[in-house]
């Protein structure tokens, strides 16, 4: 890496889960506007075809118009090629298939329990965790051998159990956890500004907030725009729009019917605690006691949000996988825009070319007093030249402190079991979720067919 | 007070809801055993009645040969009264009779939730939080009128709750929650260790534990008896029995079948979470969620323990009464046997005459530094010449962090609600409940029936 | 207060010590230059002349060809005035007079301790302490009244006790404390990489630091320019030149021979200690051993540093009064060019229109975990709308905390001792500091003498 | 070790610096004493006759008529002949000679710095910690490996840097550092007692202390006999004495000439600060600048104690070096009597025999919540079987909290360039001595004089 007059050339990420395709194709789009930046991506995948597919869709950019800034891509073989020299690492994996998936989001159903995503917290999100967590040991652990100086950010669910994971394996590793949640409740507050005062084209950044909790379970305990206080705005919106439901679409960059929300669940739970939950209904729904908001199909659609079914998600997939094909071959061309992620603006940060603060996720040192220390949370950080330091950020709130200090244990004791290999542990990880209503033995039972459906990813359980 | 060569006299002692037909009595007996202590106790009652039969029944001590020390009992008119000069502070009361309880017990059975005991947590415990949190306001006040240098001790559950509204009216006051169920456990290890090493006489004190949690579901990190670990011994012992269960009977001073248990809970938890759940499983089964032990009539029993109707309450309450009336009148004779106890104990280390080491409920400054500071806990401390000073006991253990932690913060947001006479915030913490599976309209129409039930009670709130 | 398309416009700012002759004429400066902020100041002291002189002197500034925001200024009579309804509040006053100050600085001495400044530890920063709380006591009283919502800025030394005092009688009291000293050190370390490395042209904004400490006595922990960590650049330079030490001239803004140092104790400093000392010499040796930098005028000298008389700050006053005549008769005009200071940039971050990292002085809620809780230290912060919060420090470096741990306690001793008039307990503060290696016989003298003669000053605690 | 009915036997005591003419007679004294114990204590010194002298001295002890418990002594050449198997393990080692003890003491008078003990802080503590560290880390490591789970009693100094090293080197070691300096204050005031209000036969143990602190400047925030607050009366104590002094003689076990005070600086200590200094004032006098107590030996008289000249301790060793050989050739015999030291009580509340409550230095893990986590500091602690665990003794009062702050970071920072060994860094710690009021020059020449003087004894620095 080199530094040039305006910015930074020769850059090294390493992309670990390269063969993405979702995420990676944001990161190539980003990296293309970003015309302080250049330098290379190598791609690293356990599927070598996708990755290799993603070099040439990432290598057909710098012919696009619109690309600013041109960067390399190189599929590699091994985690070792990628990551060493690195700069910068990034991580989106899949745990397991969607095969895999569909046993976390639906062998559940069979017993009355219904998860709006299943990747996160709920039986599907501990499984998905049980997968995972071995994966981020064996990538903490090349890290350490291969860059141990790099930045590590991670896009992989479950948020909380992949960041603890790194810190556990490599304590000094330099990693966080980034989630743009936060970032659709800033929207959310810019919509109800200008529903209930009648101002307009507030910015995302414009939404100050301050951020305490956990990934995908995080709260505001302030949130200003200008020097308006917006809780009092946000009351009356909430209000207005628990009942029947706020917007007829999600943000477009994501929207899908199946991603859909009216915004009910998160307006129910700020006029219950007077804290603003700030991540999408369908995951605050799983961080809530089941029968909440998830007791049936028809409860969550009568709170305004879908359960996001896997057969979906596969459909979707071939959709990606189609798109991959054609601008492999050059039938359709990528398009830049701006993701609205903040990935390349944290790197920017890093490499000391201007400093960011925003929300991110790392072991708690103090800026949230009432939950464990070394627990991963989401707070705001600072980020500048070669550090992120978390911003005090105050306690959780006493109304929401008994659910946000529950899950944050179960993540924490999840971690513990999936290192240890401790299946029964992790069943009983898997019984405090709050999402898990079964008595003990029908807890079992699930508990043992989903461990059976998922058994070829966890043979170093046995 | 004054000091005599070995001991203390003329220690005055109010005893507030000095009418009880239960505690008061065992106290009468372990005063009238501690030889090196004299003095008066006054006893106030709403109940006037029942002082006066008390201070009445109290006088007859002094008669019994077994009388180490004469104390004199005064039934009087008012709180100031009993407090002006007071050096200790007893309060044992009911908040409301056994009509709220039959509320607070059953009314949740019509929505299939079960409750053992009903007097901590659960939908039970937070109605009679709610009527108890504004008397104990009221006692406050009156100590730092009247005798703001007082030790107080609070009998009164729900402990944690009554021992945070002390603190939160009055931030000076000496006060402090005893319970004996960690006695229990203590005692159970000896069983323990006579069943599996075949060690005999092991006294409760001979058990040396670390406490830590909160009231009722405190749980022990470490438990020695001399040189030996008696965890191993306990997992032995836990895997003998908890399938059938250990015991016939409890401990005889509180044996009554609906207060019996096999043990099956407790040893249950020790064989999930690996430390020592320390409380009885009636009260244990209540801070878990509502289908793991508590699911229906059945469940609890397949686990050993019985659900105790309050109509068995009321039954007992009779039986009381009718001794009262022999007591008071000389048909019966008061025995004289120390309870196990350590109230008077405590009361000889506050005089600094004898310090003791015991399990005690404080605000937490640091003690458990993974719990909230301020929040009401349990763990040991060291009662010395005025003072009680926390013993370190160390985090709660991640596998129960999240269980504790929950609950811990439930019962700190009652106490916000119910000082801030906020029923809706009160609703909020009732739907946080572990035994509260209800989904959120079921769980309103189940409050706004308990709450209608008590209202006698509640006018407060109004 | 009203927000405009790129700013804000009706600003209200109440400026206590309003007649000054340097911050005042600064910030008006900086004012004329924000193109996006304009309001009103309203101008408090004492001294009402001097007051209206500045009055006169800013609402000049309008005419000049460089302004670019036209702000009104007005003395007023009352600080009831100058607050009601004021949005931002600015303190910077001098307690006392210079004969004050005479004596805080010379009087000792006598006694052979010599001081470089003594306006913040020793025994001139003591008395100066004396006299200045009692006077930030009646601001807070009145902000709280006034203007509680308000946010305050305190450049008055001693910059901590000022901020303690502030919090302590107005807990919620929006406040901090500013201080460029940090800037000269991150100025310094862009000439060391210049010299070391080549490498030109770095802007201090350019140097990311991390800040730990107590205000004048701040320590960096990380110090970055793009990916370079300083520390290893800096540790040659101070190899360097801490024997001869560096630099024929110090910043223009503020140059002058009295105030010139050769940085020999900060390079010093720092080769003992590995931390990067952050703050002028003359400071910095203040709160060392006495018998370090400051046993007498010839070791100051052979450390670079000359020890400022008051006399010269009386010249330095007149010459100041007569520029303050002229700009009143219009004999000369001011001119406007950016001070370097970050009030201005602070203000905006506050109304929410641009986020802002800066060092600065509040109350420790956990961002140097190992001093303690409450004590105002310095570190970077958060400055967004409404909020500023701390960004966390870690901890400061062992081998300076005996040094650090001391005079923060020794100012949070000050200020108990000052606020509650107890002269005994400022005298134990006074005999702890680190400059005073006198015998307690001594000690004693001398601050008798320092007491009477700024009698004046301190008849509140008589 | 078994246990007995009423005990336990074939305890097995490991002693490093068994050959001992003080502490280990002491010890052998208290054993023959505890009827309830018995078994063997294997003694390891460098200096192995010395050992084989308290071997045969120590068997002898089993013929005296009031030995109540026949232990056996065994000299072994050894530190693992010593260890293995051991359940305790007794450090008490006098690092170096008196030889270099004349240095440490001595050497800086020649540049007027007097120090009253010289073996704990002040330079003399500095060059004996440089000592000490080296063999404590060999101590942990043989201790880690051949008896881990053993309780081990540290009696040397300096005592803070003694345990922070044994923690550092083994962090799972299970030891703590004793001192008796509390007792001797809790017997001044028993005495304060008897001089103010007439109340007599107050014993030590009567009057309950809150210990906070460090070794050697540990401050009582709480003292109280029975329900009386003996601060009060303290105050009126010291009021009366502190100008002419307390007392003819100390207690008779420690009696000598240099070793007596008049309390003066302990009372002089309580009137300024508010909280009671609880060392003996040759101690406390070392922890505050040099130039209050001992700027010269008359002022060190005028406040009512004497220096203790090496010369004595070498006269003094030559007599207990007779007496040993006397004990030795049966031509005096051992007495049996309590020292009044806790060593075998604590024993005996390790092996769960019975509890106690007292003063001890181990690391701080929030029971001093103003001092860093992890310092070595001195609190009330409970034993019981097989634990140690602090009393929460709250913050160091902010009066003393400099003071205090200053020698914790010290000893921290010795210990970390010990373990380095890197004596710049000690020389920097050097520095930094409450007692060093030198300038850097003379500091340096001081400094190296010392290494020299002593090298015999520093070569792992080399």
């Amino acid at each position: 890496m080199r530094y040039t007059d305006n910015g930074a050339e020769d850059i090294k990420i390493a992309y670990i889960g390269g063969g993405s395709r979702g995420w990676a194709w944001g990161l190539m789009s980003d990296l293309a506007a970003a015309q302080d930046m250049s330098g290379s991506v190598f791609l690293y995948d356990i599927d070598r075809e996708a990755a290799a597919r993603n070099e040439c869709i990432g290598n057909k950019m710098k012919d696009l118009k619109e690309c600013r800034s041109a960067w390399n891509y190189k599929a590699v073989e091994t985690m070792k090629e990628a990551l060493t020299g690195a700069d910068f690492v990034v991580i989106s994996i899949m745990p397991g298939t969607f095969d895999e998936m569909e046993s976390d989001v639906h062998a559940p159903e069979k017993f009355g329990i219904y998860q709006s995503v299943g990747d996160t917290t709920g039986p599907g999100g501990l499984m998905r965790a049980l997968r995972t967590i071995p994966m981020f040991e064996e990538f903490a652990a090349a890290i350490r051998k291969y860059c141990p100086q790099a930045w590590v950010i991670n896009y992989t669910n479950p948020m909380t159990v992949c960041v603890k994971t790194l810190y556990r394996v490599f304590p000094k590793i330099k990693a966080f956890g980034c989630c743009h949640e936060v970032f659709g409740t800033q929207k959310l507050l810019g919509l109800a500004l200008e529903d209930i005062k009648g101002i307009q084209g507030a910015q995302r950044e414009d939404i100050r907030v301050n951020v305490v909790g956990i990934n995908h379970f995080t709260w505001l305990t302030a949130a200003q725009y200008k020097n308006m206080d917006l809780f009092p705005i946000y009351r009356e919106f909430a209000l207005k729009y628990r009942d029947e439901g706020f917007g007829e679409k999600a943000d477009e960059n994501w929207l899908n019917r199946f991603f859909d929300s009216r915004e009910q669940v998160k307006l129910d739970l700020f006029l219950k605690y007077g804290a603003i939950a700030a991540a999408g209904d369908r995951h605050l729904a799983e961080f809530c006691p089941g029968s909440w908001y998830l007791k049936d199909e028809e409860t969550a659609h009568s709170w305004g949000f879908k359960l996001t079914p896997v057969s979906w998600r596969k459909e979707d997939l071939k959709n990606r996988l189609a798109r991959s094909e054609r601008l492999y071959k050059g039938e359709e061309e990528m398009t830049i825009n701006q993701t609205g992620e903040e990935g390349v603006q944290q790197m920017r940060s890093l490499l000391g070319l201007r400093d960011l603060v925003t929300n991110v996720n790392i072991p708690n040192c103090g800026q949230i007093p009432n939950l464990p220390l070394g627990a991963v949370v989401e707070t705001n950080a600072h980020f500048s030249a070669d550090s992120v330091r978390p911003v005090f950020a105050g306690p959780v709130p006493q109304s929401v402190y008994p659910l946000v200090s529950r899950v944050c244990g179960i993540q924490e004791m999840t971690v513990e079991a999936a290192m240890g290999r401790d299946l029964e542990l992790a069943f009983q990880a898997f019984c405090m979720d709050p999402n898990m209503e079964l008595g003990l033995k029908d807890a079992r039972i699930l508990y043992n067919t989903m461990v059976e459906n998922t058994a070829k990813y966890l043979t170093m359980y046995q």
